[in-house]
């Protein structure tokens, strides 16, 4: 046929209108194949220098999109910037991904995703880290140091198996220290009560801390936390908000954590506030710093928040930015 | 630390010069966990109405961009546009996809890649169908059908296993009748003796379908090639190039094969000619009207040589067009 507009725009009703007639005889003796199902691993390998790194997918969550998910503009223009990227109507997408680092020496997993008892679990589209590291070949207790950016549910409940013990269990778990602070503290849970959302936040903390907080290793900014892993300080999401520079060699990598929220809104709109980020303002001044660098020196930059395998380069475009997904490599 | 623009270009040298002084005390008493070394299988699942498809990574080819590999531009304005993308410097990467649909009654392959006597094997970085199919659980003796874009060697050589059999035994193959009739004239083949690349192709055509010339299906364009695959004519790149509309339900997906090359030269500029291009005008032609409509129509569209998974939607940016990947779906 002429390929015209009318010839794609109707090529479903008009096959469905027209007797099936295949082109050949060929009918094959056996059954037809059936269905598979399941998706593909969520997991991605990536090199570093020296460092083997793995992009761990927890899943994404699709959801009808909340009156004040971004807080200073109005709904629509929200909605309007979740359609231009393809989400489906009325909705937004949110992925998860932790990435784990292998040094050579010690292997860390920073952040872990939303733990198998949160969002929906009956759906599986969230709470797939443990699922996903043993599809990748890794035993949780091989794992040596969990280090969390901040202390959001959907970056610390994956610490705790289904059951409620420790996922990784011979982890060392470092959290930064201003975070642990802020939500530790008694007077600023007693200050978020009038706050559904911060009220669910501080009681989540304190319950997947539960019975262990005596272990836990605080960190600060500016630090070498691990040999080859530094912390970078990006507060305005949390107090403590915490990204990493991961280097080796002459290589590196900038993991933003929640610098930006998912960047199909907050990274092509970086002056719009996600519902949450706790200091908005200044999460949106380190955004700008954050990503002006980023983009000066063309860094590859891994977020929590972009689609799997989570891993791109920033480019300015006038007052926004662009994310440029990182091409699949086949072999690493 | 503070970040500012030094700290984050600084930010390895200063970790190598700085004695390791890990945060913590922790000392494991096991071996460090060895790296694991493979990619994630390249395979992705998606629905197009009760159909099952699923994108299969043949690999990646990264060469130095040869200096006509973009016919009608200077070379330094090709490679730019290489480097805009974040490909190796002066180098140019090309991935391969086909794609399986499974429509409940025919188990159909579209393109089967290089074969894995192609490129460099020993790299293992292209001809990996086979291996890709595997992973997805996917016996090669259940495809019914083998169905060509058009018979280029990344396309079509992966009909033979190393051996040099059939690498899918009991699938039916289905050629582009105008691809076939071109590449199979002995005139045409005379009259490309002094074009080294095309000398090639005519001898690779001849040699693949060696033996079995008469099992080959010739099918015509605007016809329902199997029951809701839809042949679309999209000349240019070969005489009998073709593109797909696959239809189940309400839903479809177009297969754009070559319509475009790498989406990163040749859809952010339209006008540019690949090398491959047998009549790069009416590729060009082609290019715009199938994009035209499939950015008006928000259609998602598959391409061969889009980076895995190799599925997304365009846009139209001025005279430009962006392709926007499909955010990865960790179920289906």
């Amino acid at each position: 046929m002429q390929m015209t507009r009318r010839n794609l725009l109707t090529g479903a009703a008009a096959i469905g209108a027209t007797a099936i007639a295949p082109a050949t005889g060929f009918l094959p003796a056996r059954a037809a194949a059936p269905p598979l199902g399941a998706q593909a691993p969520g997991f991605y390998r990536y090199k570093v220098g020296s460092f083997e790194c793995t992009s761990i997918n927890d899943g994404a969550r699709t959801f009808p999109m909340p009156d004040t998910f971004v807080k200073n503009v109005p709904k629509e223009q929200a909605l309007a910037a979740a359609e231009a990227a393809y989400m489906p109507k009325g909705m937004v997408t949110v992925p998860f991904n932790p990435q784990l680092i292998n040094t050579g020496s010690k292997l860390v997993l920073i952040d872990c995703g939303n733990g198998v008892a949160t969002f929906e679990p009956s759906k599986g589209a969230v709470g797939r880290t443990l699922h996903n590291l043993a599809a990748a070949g890794v035993d949780p207790k091989s794992i040596d140091v969990v280090l969390m950016s901040h202390l959001h549910p959907d970056h610390t409940n994956g610490i705790r198996a289904a059951d409620g013990s420790m996922a990784f269990p011979n982890a060392e778990i470092m959290v930064p220290a201003m975070d642990w602070a802020f939500w530790m503290s008694d007077e600023n849970a007693a200050k978020a009560e009038s706050n559904p959302m911060m009220k669910n936040y501080f009681a989540g903390v304190k319950k997947i801390y539960a019975g262990i907080e005596g272990k836990v290793t605080k960190y600060d900014w500016g630090k070498e936390v691990v040999p080859g892993i530094n912390s970078v300080a990006t507060p305005g999401h949390t107090p403590g908000h915490t990204a990493f520079v991961i280097a080796s060699g002459s290589s590196k990598i900038l993991i933003q954590s929640d610098v930006t929220n998912i960047p199909e809104l907050f990274l092509r709109n970086p002056d719009w506030h996600v519902a949450f980020d706790i200091d908005p303002v200044m999460a949106q001044e380190t955004r700008h710093k954050f990503y002006d660098m980023a983009a000066a020196e063309k860094a590859m930059v891994v977020g929590f928040h972009f689609t799997f395998p989570s891993i791109g380069h920033v480019e300015k475009d006038g007052a926004k930015y662009r994310l440029i997904p990182v091409a699949w490599n086949p072999v690493i």
